[in-house]
């Protein structure tokens, strides 16, 4: 059994945390930190585990962390950094969920984040958790920056086409156009994201600018080999998960002909939690509700030379947790899908 | 014109107040206070009122509400009878749609408001602003408490039944099982209310206790002339706006005969914004959506002496700011629906 | 393993019994039918089970049912009644999701579904699945008649305190306040369900008279060995799982002392579905979404004789698919919650 | 007073026209037909009217259309032009919120509406009911074909920049991704529109093509007098009512150094149902909900050459019945919001 800890367990992606290990063959749930709740069992406040989990949510210094396998850190940014070298230190792999050990670039970290980063040297050695694009190197990572829940649906729906060798697309001029529910913000009490607010509505926001952006080029960058030019808009969807990611390339002259479908299903063939739909499929963000596959079509609507990306993914599970999940099983060689494969829950 | 000063306006039922107030033929908005918004124009808070409102909101101290003839507080409890005797002082009529002038008994206002009553007085003069039970008193009235929101659909349901002089109903076991819409809980930022926590869910909460429960039973009292017996359970609706109850009363012996339909439609015949529905009808939220209207049907089911009465209002209309409107109608001797004639939005 | 046929599988419950099955131990899905999709894929329909089945439907008659174990019917009433017997001779058991076999009354149920029942002996035969109550009748029967959605919580709900010798309550003015999500009314194209219409909107529904009723009162006097009367009012949520029945008795003067929460911890002790929460606990539809759970708080507002009981079920599993799998469990001699111990999605 | 015919009044953009019309000063409802409702008090149907309107619905035979003034099909496309030579004759001018006269190019109308055109003169003579653009020609039309809802959204959000003398953008590869609530599928029985499926959910639909993208074309060429090219994403959102459009254009280097923002503002200066919202803002579909308004926000993300615009509407007010409305205002010589200063209702 995997002895596991939780930094963090009360937002959403630690609950979801919690769902996926509560059911997972190998997990040993061995701690769960939260300052604020030190004593409350995770059950009370979260009454849906009632029979799953037993455990208490601990006050960290009392919490025995470094004797777990691996620690994940559902935490705001910059809490993973702080704690990550001791953990390392005393044999313990870290999975952040948060954004401390995305971006390679530090200065880019601390313009889009507000703070320093406090360990670059760790930074260097992460790996960004994003298995259908690193799984070599995360089955020997210590430390595993996963990717954010938009970025994971950009990167997965464009990186077929980044990754051919010569460009087929205009590289420089990509546009994301991508839906999110609000479950995406956390569980924290804002008044925009209240059901009076937010229900019966839909928006955009952070179109100057979004901490996503950054951390997708780089990832796109990556897959390509070259540099890329991303617009990314994010929408606020009046729904609870999931995120629908619409995708946009100009295809090159050169590559007319390329048959574009093949070309993703070939890319994906043995990535189990990507599935890529039949030609002309629109993939609805409830086929993946409450399970770690992400979806995939591809359109090139008549005549255009456009091609349109559809992308759905829960954003708790392939977005977050489930995501964790996925890396945590290639860390501790155990069959990827394991603990993962529930069934998405429609209606 | 009536020069309006509005206390407290970035909650929701300040906003619904500027929304009819906007369009109200004889209303002039004069002043309208936030010490925490001073100087940010209103419509840019709120871009729904862009075109109809060009007021800030100002700091209380700057802000000359003694020249309004009626001030609305749309605040926290406890404000209203902080302000009031000076307003009255300088002529200035009172309406509050907070709890302070609700309740006579300043006992029961300290032991479910948990604050002490600054000014006993003034609360045995305040008037209760339900217009369908207390017109005439609500004409001269310099000090009106609005009823809540529950509590007017709760009275309004039960009065033709208990306003009669003999008993009708078992009136010591009425029960009322309420559902409300998320915007009954206010803009305020509360992980309960996010729309990731209240949307997809369904809950009952206060079981124990509700402060509308006192409000109503003293309400309901003065009403039958008559002691009565309420169990109240309130819910949260996933919906933004809207209350249903649900009513219940056992039928006595001697009351079988009674044709309750024609009850409620002779109680309410001059009452223009209470609609008794034709029998075997089942009224929906939506039909009152934005207005101040309150429909009812009256139901007996097959066989059984219980009388079901089903209410429904828009919480924020006829539940508060509409009503507090309509009050103001009748103590400035104006046509009561001035400036409530909107049509229900539906869908 | 058990071989599983599912007539009628492009309805909710039916792909609820589909996302069950499909991950059950022990389950093996061996047919399902649907005249009009013959020869479609099941995915194709459902892409949320891309991976997880690979039937396609057949036609009734291309079907080889009687090879099956155990038939699951998720078809509109009067289907199942005309296919059991053959099934049963050919020594298959049959699951009944619809209302052929729950009223044990030929003459009342020709009243509620207007159809003549056309097996009265297989009725008197068929076990109504309820396993918190007939767990040993379920596990030798051939045909079970599964309660509606509705029943399952009204009954659990009032189970321990009219299963006493003596009664605790009076009987004869039960009240069952009960609100469900649209799910409950099927995968149908009708205008009342659809989003533009249910969504932002709350009303009651079949107050003269619903289905349910019926049923319900069969239920309960089974369970109190006593007759006892019911008033019924289904409400509809705009959410698409879950059914909250808030219950309503009132307390004898001999039974004031007795400790309801004891009384209902005790009565469940031994049901793995049933949760009585602590006492004061409101529950939340969602802390059973997508679960076989049923959880219950039990409250007794101040100072009032008047029981009330909050139930909260998934009206797709417990309510329905996953009470069907549970029968199966029983029958078939397996652990009761066998494929059966999905965590709840929150949020 | 006006009088009007309304044709078709049973469906979502009917009781709009009738929820605004009962509220128009100068408008008298004369008459309102379906064939299915015959005899039905419309108040009946959508209680949300009940005393505001008295009019009963009547069959088409019965109802003498030709003593209107103005009729308003709301009608399935192919009604209005099998009617319209008839009421034209009669002196009474025709506004169409179907398709029948929006597509000046009859193949084309074939083509996506599967009908052969029955006018081709009329078709001829109907005046694109897009007061911004067309106000004049709407002056003096006897016919008005109304935009569609998406394309009314599209054509005013990119029209500033395409009016332009010289070509601003890549009018070759302009792209709207679209968003809209479900009431703009109509109020038909239709599975995909049920609550259960599409609420919790987001999805694209009709990539390959969608009959608004002729429409948009045709009406972006005329406003710029040069070919475009648009690739058009519409989406389902979980909501009512509301379209939200997102729209890209690559700003050529010549025009690196447009003000973008000051030339929406120029341009929509004297439209007072157009809000230019300040720079950096996001408008929400809420901020319209109920209204005539339509908002649009310009966006230049960093260091981008991409133009983002976001425009918000109400799809049944701008989008269908509210235009339908001030077309009619202006071909009656009323002020064009005459009837039309319905506050936005929020939240």
């Amino acid at each position: 059994m995997i002895k596991i800890g939780i930094v963090g367990g009360t937002g959403y992606t630690g609950v979801e945390l919690l769902r996926i290990l509560a059911a997972h063959p190998h997990a040993e749930l061995t701690a769960i930190t939260s300052r604020k709740e030190d004593g409350m069992p995770v059950a009370e406040m979260f009454p849906s585990l009632r029979g799953f989990v037993s455990l208490a949510f601990s006050a960290p210094e009392k919490t025995p962390l470094h004797e777990c396998d691996v620690v994940f850190f559902a935490t705001p940014h910059g809490v993973a950094m702080a704690q990550a070298r001791e953990l390392l230190a005393a044999g313990v792999k870290v999975i952040d969920l948060a954004a401390d050990f995305r971006l390679k670039d530090t200065a880019e970290f601390e313009q889009w984040y507000g703070m320093p980063h406090s360990c670059p040297d760790l930074l260097a050695e992460a790996v960004y958790g994003l298995p259908e694009i690193n799984r070599a190197a995360i089955q020997s990572a210590r430390i595993i920056g996963l990717p954010g829940c938009y970025p994971t649906s950009m990167q997965l729906g464009f990186a077929p086409v980044l990754a051919q060798k010569k460009s087929l697309v205009n590289e420089s001029a990509l546009i994301a156009d991508c839906k999110s529910g609000v479950s995406g913000a956390g569980r924290k009490a804002e008044v925009h994201a209240l059901l009076a607010e937010a229900s019966d509505n839909f928006k955009a926001y952070g179109v100057k600018g979004h901490r996503h952006l950054p951390e997708t080029v780089q990832g796109l960058q990556a897959i390509a080999g070259r540099k890329i030019g991303l617009t990314f808009v994010p929408h606020l969807v009046p729904m609870i998960r999931g995120i629908h990611s619409t995708l946009y390339a100009t295809i090159l002259p050169e590559a007319r002909d390329i048959d574009f479908q093949s070309l993703y299903e070939d890319y994906y063939r043995d990535s189990i939690f990507v599935d890529v739909l039949p030609a002309g499929s629109h993939p609805e963000t409830r086929s993946v509700r409450g399970s770690n596959m992400l979806r995939i079509a591809v359109h090139r609507p008549a005549g255009s030379d456009q091609l349109v990306i559809l992308v759905v993914e829960d954003n708790l599970v392939k977005g977050a947790a489930g995501q964790g999940v996925q890396c945590m099983n290639i860390m501790f060689n155990l069959d990827e899908s394991t603990g993962l494969r529930q069934v998405p829950v429609m209606p």
